[in-house]
């Protein structure tokens, strides 16, 4: 049960995250020169961002809850290793807000707001992985996973490591691209779950 | 007890939702034109939204509490229906404050920003549905529904849904209406419970 | 147990709302007219806001932890009166901040801010006696309160609520007073706890 | 399981502010003048705010989860010391913008702001240590502390005391050294932990 509580205020940061990603949707109010269909038109990075980063904080929230609840003990380092997954989680409120705000204006501005917005994915990320393999490497989980599972399972988190700086990169050549990656890892990551010691002990070959 | 990390995420998400909709009720500061009075008249459509959101949200939630706490398991796509209701319930505050900043603007406007928040309410209802009948087709209760309070169920869900579809509509026609007519379901969402198991064994007359 | 998520939503809208409070305390960045200690001591009406409606909000989360403690069952009127509760917690922020932006202002609109927000604070007590009333009368808690002490309770309600009404009324003839009142009634519920029915078997005359 | 709830509301306020934090992070909106780049190289001083605090905030957190846990049970009075640590944790999203907004202006103000944010960091631990004392002295802890452990501990929290009120002043000379002082003991923070009961029956000399 030592985990609880650090869910708990994990959970905690990913509800507020996630619903403040919306306040960043709204549009000015009433004034004579613009209906409100042709702002919300206009408004459209907001929109795509939103929905990208909501998308992506519920994932990140789902497999935290699939990791940790495998948690036999949680140790300082690891409280550690968590507020550093939730600094970048707190952080993607304001990289969807600023990349929401740049990505249709100049082409540089846009540029250096997607390496932000991306750059912050990439943190999250490899603190994610961070998280993962300190619990493999010092049995803090109640079912060991067999190599086999666990190579996978590093495999997986660096596809999306790699994505992420990839979109970082692809911000200077093309911010709508970056973006389009961050949505694809979205999905990759609906699909591709963390290997959990449930299935370890029956066989390596379901997971490959 | 799997399901509890997923309710205090969702109840997260819930009150800061639910909390952020006061936000929109402040005017503006101090000014020699108008009195405070004044501003807090006119500005009764935020007054009006804020109180049809908040007895929404408030029955999403007690709703979802009933539903949940007969949930025997919770596997992976349950995961993400449940985050596909978090996706509306987020988008509430920014539908609400766009509808009061809007309603007693412009005809076209008002009624554009009646659609996205009935249109929000749409979404809500479809997801929730959803989730109960994803419940009761994949055996993840304690106690099973009989079918007859499993059709219930669905056809209470369904009048929701059709009204919230109309208020779409409606809003085109009068954006006040369609306000109305989402008050009109949270009030018979208050007294019209989601049928539960606890009830089924004993006889399905008592729901009809 | 069944209390537990209802406790768990609501503490969600108690942290946010206590939380939030603080937004308010910011002042306008450096211009060049004015220094920051200057603005900061213009802006003491927010402060003391600050101050009474923290206070009030952490006891009303106080004693609403003592009341739910005891109760054996929640059933769905309890889930609404507990949310009538929360629509008036909700809207503390509000109308704390209202009255920071007018107490120092006009006279007229310094009275509609103060009544606004002790008329907060008196929706607000009533819904927690309406809370207490309904349990005791519905014989929701585990230990039942003897007539003595529910009578001593519904007493203590009745000094709060009374206070608050009066406080509406005051505020028309000085909102400062009106605020001091609501300071005094925090401190009072400090000292004055709900009776719980942990104290009733052993005597009355310890709670009277 | 009496502190469950305790811990579940405080958690709910650490949440919610380490989160809000991240909104002071936004710069404004695409213009002519100014790219984002250069406009992000001016708001450094909100970048190594919202760091230092967020750092403070996550270790308040982790010792308030270490100190938590081996809780016996809660009365009243540490209800309201714990309340008294919250106010202080709310008031850090406004303290931290407000030096990130005036740390790169007019001296003097830097200096003010300096001050308030140190002071914020004074009353939190100073809170901390009254809530620790307290639990002592009291008996509230499941397995007592040795009077050395005890000692030990009360100079840890000490240090971090006299340090955050050292950099009050420190912010009349170098509003940027009082901020150094600040993440020092942040760091500090992280490798010191409140020395818990869990160690003291073996031997004081490693916590020495």
């Amino acid at each position: 049960m030592e985990s609880d509580r650090l869910e708990a205020f994990s959970d905690g940061v990913f509800a507020v995250a996630i619903t403040l990603l919306a306040l960043d949707l709204a549009v000015p109010g009433p004034e004579a020169h613009h209906s409100l269909a042709f702002k919300l038109q206009q408004h459209w990075p907001a929109y795509a961002a939103f929905i990208v980063s909501f998308l992506t904080i519920g994932i990140i929230w789902v497999n935290h809850h699939t990791l940790f609840k495998n948690f036999a003990r949680i140790d300082r380092p690891l409280l550690f290793l968590n507020l550093m997954l939730l600094f970048f989680v707190v952080c993607i409120p304001f990289a969807t807000s600023t990349f929401a705000a740049y990505l249709a204006g100049g082409r540089f501005d846009a540029s250096v707001a997607g390496a932000i917005y991306e750059g912050v994915f990439v943190g999250m990320s490899v603190s994610f992985a961070n998280l993962f393999w300190w619990s493999i490497r010092h049995e803090h989980l109640k079912i060991a996973l067999t190599p086999a599972v666990a190579r996978t399972a590093m495999i997986r988190f660096g596809i999306g490591n790699v994505a992420y700086i990839a979109a970082v990169g692809v911000a200077f050549i093309s911010p709508q691209a970056s973006l389009a990656i961050s949505a694809i890892v979205a999905i990759y990551y609906m699909f591709e779950q963390t290997p959990t010691p449930r299935t370890a002990p029956a066989s390596d070959d379901n997971l490959a």
